[in-house]
């Protein structure tokens, strides 16, 4: 880092000590061995940018891990593919890896969050085997959710959602759209409870039932005790306990959102309603590139704004205010 | 309740404003349609009836759960039947019990838990439909047990235990000795960490493998991020923490003991590692009963004392012993 050859620097928006900078003298980063370099054409900032920025985890370095880009340096049958790529850079050698959970790598380095550069800057690097090419009928638009629908798509892999069942999405931002659209793709009787109008009239526009949560305990119309799944997208506590409370006994609680400090909750009930509840992370990409292929959801009215990545730290600004639902950024 | 007439009293405990008293003057309880009377034989004390004295959740009236006992009165084909009994009564008619989980009925009363007198006294009611008839094989000291056994059981129906996995159980009282048990028979590699070196002498010398926790964490001598299943049965925070480190990611967490107050947990690293935390209550009475029978679980040492219920305090004072693992009642 910090190398003075002018021709060689790139811009991008780098983290240290909690504070967010523009940079304009970043190394263009170069592929080690198995990985290739991508040209940024697209990102999208996530509330785990921002997490991290507050400091959730300790990170240093070129922020974020929402892209969609242009293969520039590696292998010749990639080169010039426009790409997307999965975030958990691995080591095939650990317990995890050879468990069949690569994702969890013991060793693992994650784009824009642990100890890998991130996507908020001109070129990025990924092992090759991260990258997935991406459709032509999928633009980039599209391409650049890829990462969080894969996301969304963990609660299908971790669930087996039946048709039959009710399920509560608690939450009606960017994650929370994801979530909704690709559970609803099960049959299942849906409702989303939110606290803005219009991030509601949204997923109303596309056939999703949704429930005012503006009451002081974030339940509002959701009715207790009558879910048999609810998906916990807000990242706070009043978001825990709603959707805790509209499960029915025996239903199943995903947190799909992490929690700045820890969580004080009733492990009692837990254990009475005999309730389980699972930590949703990281998805599959090829299943998102999929339905984003057939047209099966929709993320066309989520960017609200795209940014010049030199205007990176006002796009971070849009995108913390809570009427926002995703901004993007541009080379 | 409250009765006037001496030959239809009986001895028992009772618990009302948090406070328990020996009482000789509580009525003979008549059984309803559908419900029989079950003469007491023996009862056990368990966690939750200290929790219940405590002030958990608000109860009044005869405390206790755990019992064998003998049909009084009842249906010809059920009398003079020695017995052991279920001890959530259902409605038949909820959503719950109609969706096949009639032990979460919504409009269930619980024996000596919620709504319905328990087993410390010389008589109980019953629903005929919740009683097993104890094999002849089993003795009375063993058929106390099912209660509690059916509960570790529970963590079996719940999750699929593979004979090649790594199993954390914490806390070697009375109930994690029974899980320990259950657990041991799928043949996975098994250990329990516990502070009480004569308890954990108990399962060593049942072939269980045994860990140190009397560390300030209460890990000791586990090994952090190498289990595929813990079993929390302590009931407190250090409990959950010390079960929750040793999970691999992607692992499973089952709390199998209630909690004063609320657990304050870092839910983000729950969601990073996506753990699955699963409540587990109440579980099936004829394997347990099975496998009392089939001598493939070993409850006899499990008995420090038993007492005349006349002496039921002294019973409750030596049952609260950190030492001590189960002290029974008898009439």
């Amino acid at each position: 880092m910090g190398s003075g050859i002018f021709w060689l620097a790139m811009l991008g928006l780098w983290l240290e000590d909690e504070r967010l900078t523009l940079r304009e003298d970043l190394p263009v980063p170069s592929p080690g061995d198995g990985e290739v370099r991508v040209s940024l054409i697209q990102a999208g900032i996530c509330a785990t940018d921002h997490g991290l920025v507050a400091g959730m985890y300790p990170f240093s370095g070129v922020l974020g891990h929402e892209f969609v880009g242009v293969v520039e340096e590696g292998p010749p049958d990639l080169r010039g593919q426009r790409v997307v790529g999965e975030i958990n850079a691995v080591c095939h050698e650990c317990v995890h890896c050879l468990g069949g959970r690569p994702r969890h790598c013991a060793n693992r380095t994650v784009l824009g969050i642990v100890g890998r550069h991130g996507a908020f800057a001109e070129s990025l690097v990924l092992p090759a085997e991260n990258l997935h090419t991406v459709p032509s009928g999928v633009s980039n638009e599209e391409a650049v959710f890829v990462e969080p629908l894969a996301a969304a798509l963990e609660i299908l892999e971790q669930v087996s959602v039946r048709p039959g069942d009710r399920v509560l999405v608690v939450g009606d931002g960017r994650l929370g759209q994801l979530v909704a659209q690709t559970v609803a793709l099960t049959g299942c009787d849906l409702a989303v409870s939110g606290r803005h109008a219009h991030k509601l009239r949204f997923l109303e526009e596309r056939g999703v039932s949704t429930l005012d949560a503006t009451a002081a305990d974030g339940a509002g119309e959701v009715e207790a005790g009558a879910y048999d799944l609810a998906v916990e997208c807000t990242g706070n506590e009043t978001g825990y306990t709603a959707a805790r409370a509209a499960l029915r006994p025996q239903g199943t609680l995903v947190l799909k959102s992490t929690y700045p400090g820890n969580l004080s909750l009733n492990a009692t009930m837990l254990v009475v309603d005999e309730i389980r509840v699972l930590g949703s992370r990281c998805g599959p990409f090829p299943p998102a590139l999929r339905l984003l292929e057939q047209g099966l959801v929709d993320v066309s009215y989520l960017i609200d704004a795209s940014f010049p990545l030199a205007q990176g730290l006002a796009a971070f600004a849009e995108s913390a205010r809570r009427a926002t639902l995703k901004v993007t950024l541009h080379p």
